[in-house]
């Protein structure tokens, strides 16, 4: 064939790039998140109680040009030069002792050494899934889950499945058993290569797990005669209303201690989601060398300047005054979107939901058959209303009930969350 | 099998992790950018000439606090939170902008809407081979080529290839015809996925791309009857001595407008590398569209704030000040380099080199059949005498000859480099 020829052939049948064959292009579909993060940052008429976004109005833009100019003063330059792969050591250093604020957890004993930093969360779970998992393997996940994370496993060619639940949502560790014994006589263990629960405030149901269940869960693991790594994703933990959920973090747990398990992390929601500095923790060196080497190759570190300034935020107290501000902050806005929605008399419509401890999430449920999906006239009568959720379906890997939806009081004013309220409820009310 | 005893033969046969088996656990070994970085970060008395960093001496930490200062004031609160997963609009235009300060390129036409933003311009190179590579393809590299990005392609497992040169460094087009011709032969060409060029100041050998080469190159390519994305990278092209390079760009070369062409790019030589923003430009929509989507799994946006640095950075012209700064010193530090190197013998001892007009390393070769490999009583050498300098055969695909290396002169005071110089002819010396 002449290369005109191919060059035609090839123009004629799509694509001018040769892709690869494993399939990334066709996988990574555009994520859902960046399609209602593009909506909301691109439709000002639009109430979106869908993105997680923190708060603007409390984000904390003067403290962090303080620490800016503080690090100018001292003349930190090296802060605005290449960083460790790792990470700043002082910023690790200072996640282990942010660790050690919880209660029950003022003996942590870790060592920076055990800290990755990494882009956010995200890229811990990214470089996790990359290190760990084969296409066609298996990652076991909470359902409902974060939808995100889904997404990335289905981007890399991993399968999902849920651990299952309890009516009231918490782990049923008989039916996992089951599930890992079924998994075992289909020859399917060996594939799953991993386990992603969330420990407190989850994404999106904001339960937490119990410490009992913790211990349940690491006695099971420990009898199930092969490796099951665990990340505990605490990405909203600093965020509760009142006092800290009581129960420790795995990493705490002694039953734990001998077990592959990383905590995963992040300044977002604690502090600026605009720094997209996460962290991991974990006992298991080989885990960590493992996720570094990847990320050597990915971007050999996180913005160095942006972990200076959190550094500095940590070390002039700015970082836990931002928290001490915001917790009552997200707790009243998280009331007034309840009450809202209780005014324009959504329970009397049938649908249910529990007010969260933290974190800026809430899990509502409606009537049974009621559907929510993003093809459903429900999300279309919310479009026209001008209001935008995360459809509940979404958020589950298999079997997925489509009357539930994600909710998120973070973004918006104590008025507009009311105003989104009543248009949701209006919305419900139209299609109900 | 029992439980405990699997749980035992795990312990015994190495990993408690189960590996996915794709190999990026064997292949991402540990880059020799992070140990050549902690090397430089942890040992304070090693001269590192091999590090390429830039100057700490002139790193702009205070126009970087008065720009968060400048946010802080207008009250940009946004710019701490989450932001687009194809980067912020207005640093995307000023990229646009920038390129057009270029000689001959005031007309290019792209919009922002060509620009993606990249955790430092590492990703960018990451993100595309992930888009277009499977395991076993190949990549067409520059020889000497960057040695960060063989590694890279060896952790997923890509091949790469050295494009032929003449003696002089240039890319010898009639031969990259013949080597193209036969992988046509041996049925290698279609996995022939991505040529990867650096157009002006390459690393390591500080050479430029023509642009009647660059000419050639398209209609080479235009020839070869299936489509071959190629990379310019240009990290290192605002930092010129003197005049900028005079050829222009491919994005602005008319025969390459219709070939599948990505222009990388990055903050970090011109401005800072501890911000970790980079960016890349293409016509080529799908292209960024496939980059842009495995980027919304991996971190879903480069840190948003900052990404507002630096864009108010440019706004203020501290950018273009900084540049305006720090050009001449890194041609002072240069001519340091160079003439300390002379002084203290090198030439006498059969060692050559060109002194560059740009960026931040020069390549030297030694006399015929000197070694200077990691594992060479040279490298030993300069260990001992506390200097250290990238060994010019992990610069080469294939077929790498071991006296050459690669010098950076960004990184050390001008009394440090004058001492480091003496050391390296020391060295050279003591095992020639």
């Amino acid at each position: 064939m002449a290369s005109a020829e191919k060059a035609q052939m090839h123009a004629k049948h799509g694509s001018s790039l040769p892709y690869g064959s494993l399939g990334l292009r066709q996988r990574h579909a555009e994520p859902v998140i960046t399609s209602l993060m593009t909506a909301a940052l691109e439709r000002p008429n639009l109430l979106s109680l869908a993105a997680g976004f923190t708060d603007n109005a409390v984000l904390p833009v003067e403290a962090t040009a303080e620490a800016a100019h503080d690090l100018a003063k001292a003349g930190q330059v090296e802060t605005l030069q290449y960083g460790l792969n790792r990470g700043r050591f002082g910023l690790r250093q200072a996640v282990v002792d942010l660790l050690r604020t919880f209660p029950g957890e003022a003996q942590l004993d870790l060592e920076a050494s055990q800290v990755l930093v990494t882009n956010g969360s995200q890229q811990a779970l990214y470089l996790t899934v990359q290190l760990l998992c084969d296409p066609g393997d298996i990652v076991l996940v909470q359902a409902p889950s974060y939808f995100v994370f889904l997404e990335l496993l289905r981007g890399l060619g991993v399968r999902a499945l849920s651990v299952p639940t309890w009516p009231d949502g918490r782990i049923d560790l008989g039916a996992l058993e089951g599930l890992l014994q079924e998994l075992r006589e289909s020859r399917e263990l060996p594939r799953v290569k991993l386990l992603y629960l969330m420990g407190v405030f989850a994404n999106p149901s904001a339960r937490c797990i119990e410490e009992a269940d913790k211990i349940g869960l690491a006695e099971l693991i420990g009898r199930l005669g092969q490796p099951l790594p665990v990340i505990e994703d605490m990405a909203y933990r600093e965020l509760y209303f009142g006092e800290p959920y009581p129960a420790r973090s795995m990493l705490s747990l002694p039953e734990w201690r001998d077990l592959p398990l990383l905590y995963s992390c992040s300044f977002s929601k604690s502090f600026a989601s605009g720094m997209k500095t996460g962290y991991v923790v974990s006992r298991h060196a080989e885990w960590l060398e493992g996720m570094a080497r990847i990320k050597g190759h990915q971007d050999f570190g996180t913005a160095n300047y942006a972990q200076a300034l959190l550094e500095r935020l940590w070390q002039r107290g700015d970082y836990q005054a931002q928290l001490e501000r915001v917790r009552p902050h997200y707790q009243h806005k998280m009331r007034v979107l309840t009450e809202a929605l209780e005014a324009e008399g959504l329970r009397e419509l049938g649908w249910q939901w529990e007010a969260p401890e933290g974190g800026l999430l809430m899990w509502l449920e409606g009537p049974t058959g009621f559907n929510t999906a993003i093809d459903s006239p429900f999300y279309q009568a919310c479009l026209e209303r001008d209001v935008l959720y995360v459809p509940g379906d979404l958020c589950f890997a298999e079997g997925a009930p489509h009357h539930a939806v994600r909710l998120s009081f973070g973004t918006l004013s104590e008025d507009n969350l009311r105003e989104a309220a009543a248009r949701f409820v209006a919305a419900a009310r139209a299609v109900g």
